[in-house]
């Protein structure tokens, strides 16, 4: 019953075993004997349920996956064999039943706290534990044609949502109506409710709808565009700003479907922009089409990045992309995939060479401090032979 | 402008100065130095900003706070002085100046990944770290009038939402289609966006509407309660299943104002419910009256929970307490604040004297396997003499 309540496609079989493969290789590749991995996130990459658990991956021996709660939904979302335990000192004993033995240990350091590793290091009797971080970020760098299809999906509720967003920017109402309009028509097609930033402190939203002044106000995250949020206490998203004339609504809507997320934006006008706004949203267009035309399997992100940036420097707006002063960043694409800031990053600092299945989203963004900000953000994912579309975004404003 | 068109209300600096002398009396019964403070939401409660930076107190000398970014936004939001940076590695040289020197220092070891916490070791060159998570936890156990004032702005939120279920909910509307409208009706009134729980894999949703079947499935999260959601990668929250004559609809809505979250049930029915509930809600509503008869400073949580469960085994209803099999939880309050999952705890594990000031959800709720589920969640500060409602959650079944 559980099966048909539930709209999302569950893992294949023929996909988790082939994550899992590519989670020893990286791991013979390190000199990791045994992968624990307790991260939710990771938990659902390898194993097809976000079930409470623990995942224990040896170089030489099978998966062992103990589950605690709930063990009837993980029997139903994972084709791997659960091991139910009750509490996590179980654990040690059924390993070395298993001959996974826990000797060079890796975990996701990146993401565990200090005390839950500790914990796991007492319960396991290590003394050291490697890090497990980059050789999981690699595993979920190229996405299957099973996942793209996931973020197919995802990209479908943003199109709604986006469709949507025309019958309501108008003059004079807030950033936040708009807002609650959108989140309540994508969970009506099917938006997973949550969206996942990798990290302490990473927070993120489904929706926001920034516009004027908003657009140009930072905050502590690493985006161009965050807006000012209702409060201090959260300090991003749509905020009772109210929309004006001629200054774009800027739109950045997450998508998200069986936990792939998809990550658009799109710029809204009622009637005639201001003309500030005209050379940056052109060159938003170019950098996109050269994009597309220039970046396929084998091109080198940092590439991608300086031919932006050349378009940009050309039309004199370097001050103003990707944010002004304090609030300027240094990517122009974030790798997306169940959380939204996956690898590649697109940006001068470090070199990654583009490979087929490879997935992106790609914001070129300018702000104007008193003005405001326009940009268009599509996602990509990588061929052998050119960037394929993941969603139907325009590379025009919408004039409402 | 910022203050303006956020709506939030900024904490004093009174408010902020007596935060950080809770810290230092803890750090001083503790014997820690210095303590170095990096998660967001502990360094909004020491600050009052969210903004990106690190916050270090020192037992003897002032707090230095460090920040990131965005200055111009902390600048504006947080009382404390500012110290600019670039980036973390400054910080050492700083404190030294400052005669923070970094000596028995402590982290936040309960949310601090291992290999940030690395990082600053490294940075300030120190060999060990203590854990600064159960000072931080006792100092935001009790909430100032000023605190509370949020949490009744939050809970005015609920209202309107709960006010608004009223039109929604009817036979043959989705979970999903509820969860929509009431999302969009919370935005409109000011909820801030997003909920936050405390520590690895806690993910927490605004809204859950669940229903019959969808009530009675467990999920890895630590609560009664937790929904279907609209896919495995999530695994909570409402889902496609539509609401049917006789059956509670729960509406489980959590409020956040300035970062102040209030968490509260109501059940709603189209027309009367099937015996099986009757019983149920009437214990519920008993154990919310004898609690608010019993509790008040100095009433140990242990017994709070005691007398709640004697009620409960008098109706002979223990196997549906809480949970049913492996979804039965061991608490039937927790404590609220800028996360859902702060203490106290109300649960006969943990022995709590409570004390004027402590604020939590109180959740009386029954799961009955191939029917539905039941219960109220009510929200309470504790004084002196009892305790005082925060939030305005009627005893009854919201018939519509």
């Amino acid at each position: 019953m559980l099966k048909t309540l539930n709209t999302g496609d569950l893992t294949p079989k023929i996909e988790v075993d082939a994550r899992i493969d590519k989670l020893r290789a990286g791991m013979a590749a390190s000199g990791i004997e045994l992968a624990i991995i307790l991260q939710n996130v990771d938990i659902l990459y390898f194993t097809g349920t976000l079930q409470r658990g623990v995942l224990a991956v040896s170089a030489d021996h099978g998966p062992a996956f103990f589950v605690e709660k709930s063990i009837y939904r993980a029997h139903i979302e994972t084709p791997l064999e659960i091991i139910p335990i009750k509490r996590d000192k179980e654990v040690k004993d059924i390993l070395l039943e298993k001959k996974m033995y826990p000797a060079r240990c890796a975990m996701e350091l990146d993401v565990v706290p200090v005390a839950i590793c500790e914990r796991w290091k007492s319960l396991l009797g290590l003394t050291e534990v490697g890090d497990l971080s980059a050789i999981i970020r690699d595993c979920r760098l190229i996405k299957s044609e099973f996942e793209i299809e996931q973020f197919r999906r995802s990209g479908e509720i943003c199109e709604r949502v986006f469709e949507k967003a025309k019958t309501i920017v108008k003059e004079g109402i807030r950033e936040v109506d708009i807002d609650a309009e959108l989140l309540a028509e994508g969970r009506k097609w099917g938006h997973q409710g949550l969206l996942r930033m990798r990290g302490l402190n990473q927070e993120m939203m489904s929706c926001y709808v920034t516009h004027g002044y908003s657009t140009t106000v930072t905050s502590g995250a690493d985006v161009p565009i965050s807006g000012i949020g209702l409060t201090h206490a959260i300090g991003q998203g749509a905020s009772v700003n109210v929309v004006r004339h001629g200054i774009p609504v800027i739109i950045d809507y997450g998508g998200g479907y069986n936990g792939y997320i998809t990550d658009e934006t799109r710029a809204y006008a009622t009637g005639p922009l201001k003309e500030v706004f005209h050379k940056p949203f052109e060159v938003s267009r170019d950098i996109i089409d050269g994009t597309t035309a220039f970046a396929k399997e084998g091109a080198d992100a940092t590439e991608i990045f300086d031919r932006a940036f050349k378009r940009v420097k050309a039309a004199g707006l370097e001050d103003h992309f990707m944010g002004y002063g304090e609030g300027q960043v240094s990517f122009i694409g974030h790798g997306l995939g169940l959380e939204i800031n996956e690898l590649p990053v697109i940006t001068p600092r470090h070199k990654t060479i583009l490979k087929e299945g490879m997935v992106f989203a790609f914001e070129p963004k300018f702000i104007f401090p008193g003005e405001g900000a326009i940009g268009i953000e599509v996602d990509f994912v990588v061929r052998k032979d050119g960037l394929e579309r993941l969603t139907k975004t325009p590379l025009d404003i919408v004039y409402v």
